[in-house]
């Protein structure tokens, strides 16, 4: 396995999408690019994650196939590159070698391949009649208001507005968003949805978005919510179980 | 009940006034403005506190005159108000109606009312013969200056200058200020006065005050300290009692 | 003792040089400068700071030879003099007079001395054969990346190239420079030598350093490193012992 990134930081913004949800995970380095599949230790939450072979300077995929990795230390080695530098990552004696280089500095970086077993997650199989284009800093606000009254957020979209709320022993939130292309893209209802998700999972869930990206957000009544957006050029999508209220 | 400010950060700029002294206080809604009148629960301190209708955009009194809160929350709740939203204050059912308004976004904060019985406090008459017109940012470095060695100021007003001094086991600090337009903006003394006051009240009182502001002080020999000051069109005054070393 | 500083926050410069290793010293006031030669409280490291006569703008050694300070007292006092502010040092009654002016205002902060006997550290007497001068913020990034599996780090320095090696439980780490100008300004080998230090102290001796500055590490086998560099027109010198593997 040979694959090399242009730019290092790139590599550690596209993983910071995957470091907020899991510690540990198996990167699977497949022909057409790099994919990990892993449910959150409370399996509350899951990430299915890729980067194209397309977004690398340099890609072989070689003899390993699954790279399990501690991926809090992976990505704290990650962070270490700077702009200018580019990353080359290898396998070695069992171990992940992460070369970083420009100008006539080279560091070398190797950490311990973790034996993780086989991945069996499944994504889940719904077919979504409602979506919600919202830009990413707008959801945050939202995630920070929320926040204020309680642990859980309320998603409501019917065909004019995108809605939340949020309630409390220390008081109650309501908001609107009518599409207005900077705070909510698009609306798109098949059916009125509502859920109710707990707040600190879409925090870790959105973390790694750049300010001005597009949020896609996918909702059913009581099902769990689906989420996607890019980042440098990979594709981060998650899963996150409803709270059902017990009737 | 309805009350409209133009711009959501400045009243929440205005509240910081208050909230870091006490944690639940009643607001005054009269046909003239907004009041608060509170201790500090150590009762050391006293806040009054007066918005004038003016500020407002919209202003009506309503029937509820009186409006019980945890100050600290409805502070936290306008601290998420933008530059270029609106918000509006309202009562319904037992709660407080905080509503953002700003472009096609709309947000609805509640906040239950609390029931806080009828607020006595009344201002100290006295009639101080000497005030001192200091920058804020100016206040705020001496106070930094006088917390390494000590938890105590003692304020010191003669014809000529403004001094502090400061007294502690790791050392002893004195300042002396001369009127400079700068800093020190007036003295007006008619009988020279000397008082001790505690450091982490001051410093709570000026928190409020924005850089460039005047703050007024007040003083006399060993009595109540007084000090003014305005923030977003708001009036800030407030007592602090002296430390009276024993004989 | 008369001694002043035009600038005061050049004086703090200078002594973060010292605060960051050793808690309390003595300053030998001499007819060509102020020196202090100090070890930590663990005797792992040692510094020898001077400050010559030249960098102040008025300097007057008088009678007291040795002035024993809180160092970090001290530091955290000078730290609280503005740019266009002078500082004046003096001794009065058992204490270090501190004297800041600019403008109409002028404070003065008391710290009494400390009675620490007589200082009797001695520089190592090493010949050094290698040295290396590089940049410190480069030197910075390479302690940041060796704390991440590590909690020392060794150095190699050979004919063409400055490198560093780092082993943990966390992974590995190697890092080279070639001389180029930038980050490694300069490599001087008579003998190539390789020897381990604990990173923190080097973390510490080198707090003080600014961005641009450039660091002349003095390395042999196994032997302390001898580390210097200016701050402020003063002079750093630092020793640290190596940690010796047992065979």
């Amino acid at each position: 396995m040979k694959i090399v990134m242009e730019e290092a930081p790139a590599l550690k913004d596209a993983i910071e999408a995957i470091v907020n949800l899991v510690e540990e995970g198996v990167f699977e380095i497949g022909e057409e690019g790099v994919k990990l599949k892993a449910m959150d230790p409370s399996q509350i939450s899951m990430i299915s994650f890729s980067m194209p072979k397309k977004i690398f300077r340099e890609y072989s995929a070689g003899e390993q196939k699954r790279i399990g990795l501690d991926i809090s230390k992976f990505s704290k080695m990650l962070a270490r590159g700077v702009s200018g530098e580019s990353v080359e990552m290898g396998v070695e004696e069992g171990r992940l070698i992460l070369t970083f280089k420009g100008g006539k500095k080279k560091r070398t970086f190797r950490l311990p391949l973790l034996d993780l077993g086989e991945g069996l997650e499944r994504e889940p199989k719904i077919e979504y009649k409602n979506s919600v284009v919202i830009n990413a800093d707008a959801l945050r606000e939202v995630l920070k208001d929320a926040k204020l009254v309680s642990t859980h957020i309320t998603l409501i979209a019917d065909e004019k507005k995108f809605r939340v709320e949020i309630k409390g022993d220390d008081g109650e939130i309501s908001e609107e968003f009518e599409k207005d292309g900077v705070a909510l893209k698009e609306l798109k209802v098949g059916a009125p949805a509502k859920a109710t998700y707990p707040l600190s999972y879409m925090e870790d869930m959105i973390k790694a978005a750049k300010s001005e990206t597009d949020i896609t957000i996918y909702l059913e009544n009581d099902r769990p919510l689906k989420m996607e957006y890019a980042v440098a050029g990979a594709e981060a999508k998650y899963y996150l179980a409803p709270r059902i209220e017990s009737a």
